[in-house]
């Protein structure tokens, strides 16, 4: 089952090495991650797309839990949550698709960065579902260059803040043996 | 000096692990980083922003080149790109201020993802520089919540490719002593 997680992270050298190799020596493969500051300067956010086992997930989790650089960590899959990711597409453009393709950056709301006669860069945000949509449907002409995407990002539903959520995730993670 | 590295990396459980320990062993602090699946299902993009001295980098650099994971690893500070990252935020907002934050999220061209009668979910890409402009000039009355970000993406310009930057890497990193 696909699990998104979302981890509040000390800002040291070395606790995202810390969490990627938990993920690795179980054998778990890392879909996407993504990880930058918040407003407090203390703590990275770390937001991760996982799939495997649900038991071994758990067990991971309450790894992770262990290492002094979590300050906290929840899997929001189960929970109301808002989910976007950043892609940027570079796209081969020939002549007679160019039209096309407008329409298609139209209905997805994407917005054109960059355009030369044969080629062009696009931002596209949504759910990864929407983004993969977009890279399947390219119209006819229309070649994938290259793609940089972010991995999902999810921030919770509802007024919580992230002192709350520090909160929050810390009985979420419970008392760890 | 700030760099941004684009590394194409084999999809392999342990990857991110070898890449992130080799910051760590350093004592180079990541400030951001996202990787996701490419349009090739063998290799994963990360693009990573970092500070430090340019020799220990230059060093950080060659030792990744090294690693068996690592496809391809290219500094973009220096060639032309178009650099993007997506944030989420959560504000609060009082009713006085409702006008305001509507007028700033028209200037920036953000979306309003959520919204609830004293908070609302934002979506912003731009710059780093432009988000944290954007979170500094936040009107009274509107307080942050919570923020997640996906760090910079990076995206060469010019027509190349996926397949082509990984011929351009390989020339980039050099023989490897």
């Amino acid at each position: 089952m696909r699990h998104v997680l979302s981890i509040l992270l000390q800002n040291e050298a070395g606790a995202l090495a810390r969490v990627a190799t938990m993920f690795a020596s179980r054998g778990f493969n890392i879909e996407s991650l993504s990880v930058a500051p918040t407003e407090d300067e203390r703590v990275s956010r770390l937001t991760l797309v996982t799939s495997g086992e649900d038991v071994t997930l758990g067990q991971i989790n309450k790894q992770l839990a262990k290492l002094v650089d979590v300050v906290a960590i929840a899997d929001r899959t189960s929970v109301a949550h808002v989910e976007r990711e950043l892609g940027l597409l570079k796209l081969r453009v020939a002549p007679g698709a160019v039209e096309p393709l407008a329409r298609e950056v139209g209905n997805f709301g994407a917005r054109v960065l960059d355009e030369d006669p044969d080629h062009m860069i696009l931002e596209l945000t949504g759910t990864e579902e929407q983004i993969d949509g977009f890279l399947a449907d390219l119209p006819t002409g229309v070649e994938l260059l290259t793609v940089a995407r972010s991995g999902a990002l999810v921030v919770s539903r509802g007024p919580g803040s992230l002192a709350e959520d520090l909160e929050f995730l810390f009985e979420d993670v419970g008392p760890v043996d």
